[in-house]
């Protein structure tokens, strides 16, 4: 069994929230984290210099695209993605599972693995999870994933539970594939909404002793009811030693409510996605910036942000920039979103370390408002 | 008449190449000098700050786009340009002149002005000379330009002598309404490829009196020999004590044969519109970035480069940016464009100084290579 890379810090007294660190082979990661998500081996509109100035300690790459275009040999040969992407702080890859499933009709899942057709040029792949983690090896990041099955959470209990158990024998294959003792290797734990199948989920993955542990399959269209009940009949049983990554989520108070039941670990595309869309996170609420009320606000995005779009530009001008589609604009947002997301983190992270996290929690309906307001304007 | 604001510190021996500076409400600017073209305030895919790293030091508006939107009025209120795009140093902004004219059929032409159909909701606009310095004078650019007509270089000669003629009327009406003693009202000099109305056009302008004189019109798909002839009959006819701005202008070469008759000021999209397209100025020969062969080069665009781009980015990894039209690397590719830009101007500035221009001159025929490798990728 491999050291444990992982040092509790401190639990809260008066939820689960936990503080703790992560050794990686690029750096420590203080938890709880957000890790910003760079799809194509890029925070899109973000430079490395951006996310550095932002604080950000660890991103996300998606091996799925990634393995398409521009392929991980490349990546391998470029002396994996760190070098690729000039990105010296720790990396967490995905394993293509949740992506190549997404795929819906052009793929057919077996024992074996997943086949499907490239959406770039109708070529036939394969991805098991022996090649999900060569791939991986080629890509080089500091966590990877188990290659997993995530089903659509309207399956019956029937096949979530068949599924599920596949996930367990693909996760013994990926563990006994994976060489590479620079790579820490999550487990991730299935089992749709069903309280005891996530239960037999956890055991079945905890017996492979994987350095650290994933929620999958909780970002999924379902209703935040059922993936806070479920989270809370979940995190508690994964090892209390071992780091907790809540696979996909979300919105801000997801990461307050997500810390709580005990994850240390988060990625969501929702503060860069929305930031293109002109749906921005404020302090004092969700800003849709297309609209007219902005035409003349000469103030900035958030009076209490510190941001370098804050501190320099005007909720007028990036409204300009918006209906402009300026390029300019889309990375201004991308910044300010990406800071209100690790301020937040920060945040949760202070109040652990002072106590005072209850305090915080009890501040999740703002939170709640502040989320309605930016996905709000992306249906309208 | 009011003090001037230019100061000749050096003239070449061997050619009429200057040095100069030029004292703006917002500081100085060193001459010869390259101006990055800020559309719709923003030189596209760069911040203040990404600018002010690149060291440029005066940057140019588009009266014309920026009266369309955000409005002039908007900028006024903010208070002006500057303060707008969050850009400290100077700014120039043309009148919009070319703009309109470059409508075509929707645009009419009388002495009182221009009118056209905005190409964004068909309304119905007139830009008269004194609109344009109303304008101009909201926006609070350091150095502003007179409304021009600029007709087509294949027009007649007749046309082309009575549309000087009425520029020069145009030219009066500007300097007469426009009464900011902070910002340096600009004349252009008209008169197509005719030598004589060349030298008329600048009589005519340097009579009114300005402090700096742009040469126009020479920059319309014209060929080359044409617009270096037309160059050479007319920069030498301008004041030696004003700043002279070649409108539009252009590749690395006309930049060296443009300061070597003479000439001060430059601007022109080539650097930031070919970056966006690909294609990418060095110093060992242009390069189209989606190119196969840069598939795994893993070497920086420029070996000789010390742009933000070339110290920490590879070919391959640019090439994998622009296949994916991805944001950031839009921006990375227009930094290194602009960072040859203002580094050739920053050398023909040093050889001026040490007297070696003549030299620099010499090294024309390459930089035509290098402009060529770069077009021609725009038409493949």
């Amino acid at each position: 069994m491999a050291k444990n890379k992982f040092k509790l810090l401190q639990t809260d007294t008066g939820t689960n929230a936990r503080l703790g660190q992560l050794r990686t082979a690029h750096g420590l990661v203080n938890t709880p984290i957000f890790m910003p998500v760079g799809t194509k081996a890029t925070v899109k509109t973000c430079s490395p210099r951006d996310l550095v100035d932002l604080g950000a300690e660890i991103i996300l790459g998606n091996t799925y695209h990634l393995y398409l275009r521009p392929g991980h040999n490349i990546i391998r040969q470029a002396g994996g993605l760190h070098k690729f992407m000039a990105w010296k702080k720790p990396i967490l890859t995905d394993s293509g599972g949740f992506q190549v499933f997404s795929l819906g009709a052009s793929r057919t899942i077996t024992e074996e693995g997943v086949e499907f057709k490239s959406e770039i040029d109708g070529q036939k792949h394969m991805i098991t999870p022996e090649r999900s983690i060569e791939i991986q090896n080629a890509l080089g990041a500091d966590i990877i994933m188990i290659f997993d099955e995530c089903p659509a959470h309207t399956t019956d209990r029937a096949y979530i539970e068949s599924s599920m158990q596949m996930t367990l024998r693909w996760a013994e294959r990926c563990r006994r594939s994976h060489q590479n003792i620079n790579q820490l290797l999550f487990g991730i734990v299935q089992g749709g909404f069903f309280a005891d199948l996530r239960r037999s989920s956890v055991e079945g993955t905890v017996a492979l002793d994987f350095p650290g542990y994933a929620i999958g399959g909780l970002s999924v269209g379902e209703c935040k009811d059922l993936m806070y009940e479920t989270l809370a009949v979940t995190a508690p049983f994964l090892p209390e030693d071992k780091p907790r990554y809540l696979m996909g989520v979300g919105t801000p108070e997801d990461l307050v409510y997500g810390v709580s039941c005990g994850i240390d670990m988060f990625d969501c595309v929702m503060p860069t996605r929305n930031a293109r869309n002109g749906s921005l996170f404020t302090t004092t609420g969700g800003i849709k910036i297309r609209n007219a009320q902005y035409k003349t606000d000469f103030t900035p995005l958030d009076p209490n942000c510190t941001c370098y779009t804050c501190q320099y530009f005007t909720r007028a001008y990036m409204r300009h920039l918006h209906l402009e589609n300026e390029i300019l604009g889309h990375r201004l947002k991308t910044i300010h979103n990406l800071h209100f997301y690790l301020s937040l983190m920060c945040g949760i992270r202070f109040a652990i370390t002072d106590g005072s996290f209850t305090k915080l929690k009890d501040q999740i309906p703002t939170l709640v408002q502040i989320g309605q307001d930016v996905s709000s304007s992306l249906t309208h």
